[in-house]
């Protein structure tokens, strides 16, 4: 077998278990959605199959095999060429798979089944003590995992490896000390600013035929394809991208809440977009893969926030928005506007703002690091966290509910996850900077006239053709010209809210 | 290995094999669901790479063994044993699956898949020629497949083999027989009659969300489980048993027509309420499965026609219909129902009444028969269709796209399938007719008062709990204590539309 012969096999077979992922993503979506709540069992059987399958076809010694004749050859000798980029980043996930001892998946496996249900529990209940000793279980999971897999310095930089990879404890350390240090006074400020918005004009009738009518046409306008995808409803909203001309979002409605469901589907179609546009002839293979949780999430935080929360988005939408939502009839632009701004510090990290959010995140990222570490006690992590989170954000924590319960991470062995939503943040801030630089204030008259394009085919061009050729940190200089920093997202948020408040 | 040993691997391996055919049974269900258009190559590509595998782990020469292992036991003494019973009809779908060699399955693959796009266009555009060619060819591939199989007397035997074991030509063609000589006559004394129902009722406004209400109200009547199952529009309804717990049926809706949704519903609940009601223990085997298409197919008719078509169905409901359509307030139980009781010869199979429905089927059978053994050669369908049409029904076809091109079925390769819509009918009748016996009149009454348990309850015995233990002739007998024969049908068709029109 010559190295090329090696390097087509290898990528016949990730292309075949493409396919057979694609399956489960499907069953997943469906899960979701529609499927009647009696077809559980066999859901999970269906698959519990289709993922023992696809760990068996790719932990195959044969694989292993391809990948050394690929890497011995010049197939790699350009780091950045299809071969190369592909054999590296199978390496990485054929390395994960094969170091991880079967015992310990199914552990994990095991546990966290167990723990989300248990979590769901007491947090209906407010009993922590139920839920913390399945935690200790899962932290300690998480270091054997560390362990078997192997890393430098800390254990967490292997589990974040697998979010994003390329990324240390020392790097988001920097980046949070650094984040933390502008935006607590930045919120201080907010909070005490005699300026504020009028939220109520969000919490009036919005029916919800319109609610999805509207979401709909926003999502069209910025380019999700409706003939490539679907918009469905769902508890906890989700995209699912199940391979080339098929991406799945949902949202959930509130008819009495605007923010909900229209910002939700922003930010799905933010990451369907990136779906929708990777490479389809890559299917299957990392180059026909997302690069990371943080690029991700940078493209939802994008629509969402940069386009969605701006002026020139809402120039081009207000007036169809009082057309659709008879409500709003007596609200002028200014008002809705500085409300979907709204800035408080509040308990909950989903309904958080654009600049408490990372707050939230730097929060749990101490924390996971510490529980980790073994510096941190898992029946210490309530106190922990309410000392902290006052600290932060100046309120006191009423109970674990609205505290270290609230988030469903942990429980299925995300740790390492969180620190991909800042970086998602700061990506995004970071691209729109390099996207203004590059088109001036024509891009903001683009979204004055509903024309969104040109920033479309930017990312399409920057971002999303590239699938995994380029890690994220690489990604991020190619298109923006400098490695990842906080700053264009702080000084996006001191612009915007230094504005709207008349502060700073 | 022990014959027990052998036996538990045998069983193991067909109820993997039942989760994954279920996982494709979600995508197929999928696909005429929700599925984004542009999602169409990647669903070729999950349902082939699922057949295939599926297909490659039955065929196994392992499971020939292990069926040999337990058919040389003493587990086989007893034929309605669960495991004489497993290794029966396993034995039968193993053979015909490696018979058949793999370019033959991939030829008809090949070419059904073509025949039936260009079939599609050949129905819009009227042009039988140009989708001769490829039945042609079909029909040479459905002689080749029927040569591998092997079969006695007719290669027929071994196409219908796959839809309805035990069946034969010569049973099929004196059953024919006897139907036609009885079903022309009371169809020509019927159009004859002066007295004719005013279809006019049921083509007025029908709203499609009470339509959705009424026939789902019907269904949970009946006992269809919404928590079991799910009911969804799509253009060609059907019936899928995804598994246990997972049954779905869709329908479409004519907001001017009162039938197609309505008994389109009642007759996929039929087929659903069989899946549903399966031994779930027994998922994957052959025990857990339908006895036969034309023993599914009883069950449809059965609450469609026998239950839905009757007196006392709507006894209950025709309160309900007023109530919910207003555009029949003025419209009489007797007249509506004469009215879904209309008989009439028609060109189209699918929108045929009780009484001409099998005249229809019995025109197709007698064309594939001769078509499969040669006498009649592909270029001499139309003609020969639209001759046998003029004698069975006293109609004129006035074009292909109403006569010879009208169905899907030889299309797909499904030579051998109408016959069991014709099975279908005379079963549900031999059924009802059972129940009546066995209940008196006192099933009406439950029918009058909305109670439809005894029934289901009595199909859940005597039918859906046995599986493929009994072949559909012995289920039969074992039900209703009688070989199938048509005399039930007939009768019922006599009284029933004798009374209604006035004739007989």
């Amino acid at each position: 077998m010559t190295a090329a012969e090696s390097y087509a096999e290898l990528i016949r077979r990730a292309k075949d278990l493409g396919v057979l992922n694609s399956c489960a993503a499907v069953l997943g979506w469906d899960h979701q959605t529609y499927m009647p709540t009696k077809g559980g069992p066999l859901r999970g059987e269906q698959m519990a199959f289709l993922a023992s399958l696809a760990h068996q076809k790719f932990t195959d010694p044969k694989v292993g095999e391809l990948l050394s004749a690929v890497e011995a050859s010049d197939l790699v000798s350009d780091p950045v060429s299809d071969s190369a980029a592909n054999a590296r980043e199978l390496r990485r996930a054929y390395d994960r798979a094969t170091k991880i001892p079967q015992s310990l998946v199914e552990e994990l496996a095991r546990v966290t089944t167990q723990a989300q249900q248990v979590w769901e529990q007491a947090k209906k209940k407010n009993d922590y003590a139920s839920y913390r000793p399945l935690l200790e279980q899962i932290v300690k999971l998480k270091r054997d995992e560390a362990d078997a897999v192997g890393y430098k310095d800390h254990r967490y930089n292997a589990l974040i490896e697998e979010y994003e990879p390329g990324t240390s404890v020392a790097d988001l350390k920097e980046l949070f000390a650094g984040l933390t240090a502008e935006l607590a006074p930045l919120v201080k400020k907010i909070v005490a600013s005699p300026k504020q918005p009028d939220k109520s004009v969000l919490e009036c009738e919005f029916p919800i035929d319109r609610q999805k009518v509207f979401a709909e046409a926003a999502a069209v306008a910025i380019g999700f394809d409706f003939n490539a995808g679907r918009l469905d409803t769902t508890a906890h909203p989700f995209c699912s991208g199940v391979g080339p001309g098929d991406c799945r979002i949902t949202t959930r409605y509130n008819p009495r809440f605007f923010n909900e469901a229209f910002f939700g589907v922003l930010h799905e179609t933010g990451h369907a977009m990136y779906e929708q546009n990777l490479p389809a002839e890559h299917f299957g293979t990392p180059l026909g893969v997302a690069c990371s949780f943080g690029i991700h999430e940078s493209q939802s935080r994008l629509w969402e926030n940069q386009v969605g929360r701006g002026r020139p988005f809402w120039d081009h939408f207000f007036p169809r928005l009082k057309q659709t939502f008879h409500s709003l009839a007596d609200v002028s632009k200014e008002t809705f506007y500085f409300a979907i701004n709204d800035v408080r510090p509040s308990l909950i990290r989903v309904e958080a703002d654009e600049a408490t959010y990372n707050l939230h995140i730097a929060l749990r990222f101490e924390l996971e690091l510490a529980l980790l570490s073994g510096d941190l006690a898992t029946g210490d992590l309530p106190g922990a966290w309410n000392d902290r989170f006052e600290t932060l954000f100046g309120l006191k924590v009423p109970n674990d509910v609205r505290g270290c319960l609230q988030d469903i991470h942990w429980s299925f062995g995300g740790i390492g996850y969180f620190p991909t939503y800042t970086l998602g943040n700061l990506y995004a801030a970071q691209l729109m900077d390099a996207v203004r630089r590059e088109f001036g204030t024509g891009i903001e008259d683009d979204f004055r006239a509903g024309d969104f394009t040109r920033l479309k085919g930017w990312l399409n061009q920057n971002i999303h053709r590239h699938g995994q050729r380029y890690r994220a940190g690489e990604l991020c200089r190619r298109a923006t010209g400098m490695p990842l920093s906080p700053k264009p997202f702080v000084s996006y948020l001191s612009e915007k809210f230094g504005a709207l408040y008349g502060v700073c």
